[in-house]
């Protein structure tokens, strides 16, 4: 699975403040003494990681097809433990039984007068010798659609999303009983067949367009790294913004003896039948259609007029599954702390792909496995962790985030006791260096970003990222709003928020473990995501080939593992968290005076009749639906709470030193709480019709999926029109950040 | 030819003073008298347009190839006049001896292993009887192209304009020696093959985008009003910014015994082949090219990915020409002014068009010839305009408005004496109205815009162009800057400035007399824009049928023409333009700032090295040009005179009413002065190194072409890093401004 660009926020944030912090010498978290050993300990670790063993990690965990319950997925699972186990941790496999369906049936037929019957294969490709190992391969689908049998008119929806089928009720087409047809694209797939169906729809195609990453982006395979004519994208339609995990088992783990669901009473599996193929049978499809000419924005590169549809031509689309449990072999493994074994800090990255999976997920996991042997490796030269260390390779995570979430669910209860980060990764390559995640991380990661060389320019990959947010486009991560004027000014870089679409979901969403996701990209394109093409060959061809960008991420990952696990105090830094939500209390007031000001505008163009007035009698449109205005909230309480974060962050801040300098004792009490300062921010109840979904900072969107809304209980509900529960939420994330304020206040009390 | 949307202009004119003038009872320039009889002639005027006579006036016209010089364009030439002549006009046909070549060869080849010729040929479309019609066709060929045979490397430069050749060079991509293709859009034509000559190219080839008017628009032909494949856009590529006209007679007409310049000494025509193409031709030669994957926003809709080149294949191209003198016919219908016959309102549209030109420019031409029928009929119903109507029928608009020119020129010593006003149209369409010009019109045109019922909603033509600039979009003219909020708030829709591209070019640039442009269009959408299928069975199929906006568009201009011709005094209203020229001042200080601003972000990026930080070492990127900051300009002299202009106004303003109500003597003299007051805007040198561009408020961009610059001495100076010349360019729009502004006082202060 693939995270997107995470929403942006806005900070802001006193740069005399932090200039202050960083020219401070001691490291956050440490004294001066301790600074200067630690840094010769990360010295050395990041001396460590190489990038032919990064390399041949890859070409060993990519060599066959290895998805969930596959036969070389238990070897990889083997061997991972093994390799672990070589380095000095203790390693084991935990197992889930968890549902796994795979495709029975696939058809998808084009009827009338030019018949079609769609390929749905991915033939091998010429030159790549992995291509032709076709026996293990799972073909083109999407896991937890619904099984269906349909025939049907078809209509193009554009991407699916609910401002598509408004475009089409606004030019008078329905999709009732239609199967709708939607590229690739433009929120999370899961998306496209859910609201199909909550329209009507029977059945749901989605295709990826050429314009997207085709050859409307560069040349295809074989001559370049885009996607080709047959390459289809797999990939999960369950319903992971109401929860992850095996769809059965929401919020507990997928153990014997678990209580499961019925697979008919799963809120998260798809209610109709729904099938992906590449753009080679989209054509035929696509170019049966008629009706009106689509908007100049839903055009992707097909050399055709694109229609809404439909076209005298139905369409059959038949999908069954077997629905079968299979094994889910997360590989756990550990290295024990010196001071404080109880705070854990978890780092994983997934190790199961849809087919080979050599850049998703491999080239994380193989940098991550370096990573865990220069850890080992440092040990051994005497290096001891204050905290433990908790490394996994998840399995699972391609349909559903399985793999971490049944183990995060079945060890909840130590993970909130214990757990004081997530830090988690998923592809890796080559070019700028991206982070999201809990802003109370926000330093440290900006410290140690500093530490890092970047292996194209030598400079650090932090100033590599700064350039590229002050040049805007092409390798910049979300900059939180800030200006760019003040990203030069600014001492750190902010951090997007994370939603959902990898293994950090859980942790966060669920849990409110502070979480962060890194990695490395903005260099190279490629059009094999989640298709049979993503292979070893393919990353010799077309990808970071020399895996230059694999100890970069070895040891920034590393780095920031050793400087949260061997700190003082633990290096958590409420001014920011604060200054960031502060700037969603401003989105929220923003978001609220633009609705009220569309809404007026729009009444005005109603009352003054400018519908009928650009209305073309030869292609009449229907009205907008009409929007409404919410209300002026009082925000008094929502300011007042992050008013007294702010008190207690100062407080926090300036107790720090004397923090530093308590007994190990004292300390290790103090770090104890601190490591649960993140699960204040959480609401026992939930989100409003996803319980499961508990931090009020942090979720994905129900209508973004992959992409986080921040308080998201306050804005979905503004943003859907349920103003009165909006009022409720507030009162609810409220309570949550005067619960922080309270917690960080008391803790750095007590270190007076 | 066709006008492309003009360049947006700064108004921040008071709606008070506005809705106090539109308050008053009197039309502007009438007493209360005048005005109930012209409100009453003009209505029995608009009851006299009839569609089917404009639908059977395009099936006349355009029922064959009719060109310059082509046997139907005479036959059409003599039929105008004698429709002129049965209506009661005085009609005649003024010939001019003009270089029209036209082409012997035309050949472009891909060479090497998969060779490819080009057909250039556009066959007749099933159904379409029009073009079957091909013995007195041109072919598809860019008029003024050089002669030339080269073979040489093929890159794309996408539109072919300035950013498009940073780009190639950021890439390291020089075009030296090479043959480029470029599509049409962006800008102007003639740009196109003039900057890639500048470039060091041998060669250029201009194609036609499924993305801009074929399958990426809609529908193709015959199925739907795109261009298809073989679908050829011809069109002049004479550098008309510099002069428009027959190119071998700037500012003189082409009358027998003309001084004229040798065809090599000609500095508007060619100095390198170039041919337009269908994307049927253009699709294996952009296939060829190798090299780096262009920018997104060079991709059009082709299926393949767009490459800037070369490939290892090299390309033949071939154009020579006959270099013929050919007959320019334009038709002269007056109509003599009962009370001040020396002041003339000069009325024109083109009739040449490139084949049929059924749209283009027949469909504005058929409904002018109604509108001059309901005038000559009105005359016959006792109707006497007090000032003297000059209607066109301008040939040679295609090559570079050649027809109007040399009537201009030859006449230009009267026309300066006499002319108050020039009013162009050229195709028009069903839709929304559209204005742009000399800005002392807005008034008036507003005015008569409020007048006429729009066919489609029964609402006027204003109201709904009001509505299309609330709404934003489809058929919203250039608002002047104006937000949206202010468009509700004004009496007045601001005009947009008009620059080149049809016939109003070389009134308003070259004689400074005051020009409007007037239009509709903006709901049918078509793809045969100079091509052999723009046919009155397209029109039949895919435009106005009916000719709904034809008689719209005979009622807008000929009211227009008679509030003109009618009124006590002329309708002008220098109030708005000091407002708009007041806004120019004020976009030329942003436009400073801006080019400051980015030169200093581009120093501190490159003194920061983000550049360098910014590099994929696996694609260098050559630094951008260094962009130059311009001083602070001493604007005080400017601003004054700006101000004077505003108190002229004023006085003007004040003294309307003692104007209408002088003695018929009186009046005369007065508007005798009045129509001249446009002349003062413009400066006998003209432009720096085209003299022959005189107004100092507008005038054809040499980088957009038909675009318009305003204040464009200063302006293109300024853009163009001259920025000694800027400081001189004030002085004289400084000048300019102080002569209109005293001129204006003078008229005001006679009336006292």
């Amino acid at each position: 699975m693939r995270r997107t660009v995470a929403v942006a926020l806005t900070l802001g944030l006193s740069s005399l403040l932090l200039a202050q912090e960083t020219s401070t010498p001691a490291l956050l978290g440490f004294s001066a003494a301790t600074s200067s050993t630690e840094q010769q300990w990360e010295k050395k670790f990041r001396a460590l990681p190489e990038a032919k063993r990064i390399h041949d990690n890859m070409e060993h965990l990519a060599a066959h097809p290895h998805h969930v319950g596959s036969p070389y997925q238990r070897k990889n699972a083997e061997w991972v433990m093994s390799q672990y186990k070589s380095w000095g941790w203790d390693a084991h496999i935990e197992q889930f039984d968890v549902l796994f369906p795979t495709p029975k049936e696939r058809v998808i037929e084009l009827l009338g007068p030019t018949p079609y019957k769609a390929k749905l294969d991915e033939p091998p490709l010429p030159g790549d010798p992995y291509t032709k190992d076709r026996a293990d391969q799972l073909p083109g689908y999407n896991i937890y659609s619904a099984d269906g049998d349909v025939t049907a008119p078809l209509i193009y929806a554009n991407f699916g999303l609910p401002a598509d089928y408004e475009e089409l009720r606004r030019n008078g087409i329905s999709v009732k009983g239609a199967i709708v047809i939607t590229r690739y694209g433009g929120g999370w797939r899961g998306l496209k067949p859910k609201l199909a169906y909550e329209q009507g729809a029977v059945g749901c195609i989605i295709y990826s367009d050429p314009l997207d990453d085709g050859y409307g982006k560069g040349d295809v395979l074989p001559k370049g790294p885009m996607r080709n004519a047959d390459g289809i994208q797999r990939g999960s339609v369950s319903d992971t913004t109401m929860f992850a995990g095996d769809p059965l088992t929401p919020g507990i783990g997928s153990v014997p003896g678990a209580k499961r669901l019925k697979i008919e009473d799963s809120p998260v599996i798809m209610k109709i039948p729904v099938l992906p193929i590449g753009y080679g049978d989209a054509l035929p499809l696509l170019s049966s259609l008629d009706g009106r000419v689509v908007p100049a924005a839903w055009r992707g590169a097909l050399p055709i007029t694109y229609h809404f549809g439909p076209g005298t031509a139905k369409v059959h689309l038949k999908a069954t599954f077997n629905w079968d449990t299979r094994p889910v072999l997360d590989v756990i493994a550990t290295m024990k702390g010196s001071e404080e074994p109880d705070v854990w800090i978890v780092r994983g990255n997934h190790y199961d792909g849809w087919v080979n999976g050599a850049d998703d997920p491999i080239s994380g996991q193989a940098a991550l496995l370096e990573e865990a042997r220069s850890l080992g490796e440092l040990a051994k030269q005497g290096w001891k962790p204050k905290r433990t260390l908790i490394y996994a390779a998840w399995d699972g995570e391609e349909p559903g985030l399985i793999g971490s979430t049944e183990w995060a669910e079945t060890h909840a209860d130590e993970l909130n006791k214990h757990a004081a980060l997530y830090i988690n990764s998923d592809e890796n390559n080559r070019g700028f260096f991206n982070a999201g995640g809990s802003h109370a991380l926000e330093q440290v990661i900006n410290d140690v970003a500093k530490d890092i060389t970047d292996p194209e320019t030598k400079t650090s990959i932090w100033k590599r990222q700064q350039a590229a947010r002050l040049m805007g486009g092409r390798g910049a991560a979300t900059e939180g709003g800030a200006s760019r004027a003040d990203v030069l000014k600014r001492a750190t870089l902010s951090l997007g928020a994370i939603g959902s679409g990898s293994d950090f979901a859980t942790f966060i969403d669920h849990l409110g473990i502070a979480s962060v996701n890194l990695g490395f990209g903005g260099e190279d394109s490629s059009g094999t995501y989640h298709s049979a093409y993503d292979t070893p060959w393919f990353i010799e061809h077309f990808g970071d080939k020399d895996a230059l960008y694999g100890p970069t991420m070895a040891q920034t990952a590393g780095t920031l593992v050793m400087r949260v696990a061997d700190a003082d105090v633990l290096p958590y830094d409420f001014t920011i968290l604060t200054e960031t939500v502060r700037g969603y209390s401003t989105e929220l007031k923003a978001l609220i005076k633009t609705m009220q000001r569309d809404a007026a505008t729009q009444k005005r163009n109603m009352d003054l009749g400018l519908y009928a007035l650009m209305a073309d009698p030869q292609k009449p449109m229907e009205l907008p639906v009409t929007l409404t205005s919410p209300p002026d909230y009082d925000f008094t309480a929502l300011d007042a709470s992050i008013a007294s974060l702010d008190k207690a962050a100062t407080h926090f801040h300036e107790a720090e030193a004397g923090m530093i300098t308590l007994t190990p004792e004292a300390r290790k009490s103090l770090n104890a709480h601190l490591a649960l300062s993140e699960r204040k921010l959480t609401s026992e109840a939930g989100l409003p019709r996803r319980p499961w979904v508990k931090h009020v900072l942090y979720a994905p969107g129900v209508y973004t999926g992959y992409g986080a809304k921040t308080m998201p209980g306050i804005r979905e509900a503004i943003e859907e029109g349920r103003y009165d529960e909006a009022k409720q939420q507030m009162t609810i994330v409220t309570k949550a950040l005067n619960d922080e304020a309270a917690y960080v206040e008391g803790i750095a009390s007590s270190a007076k």
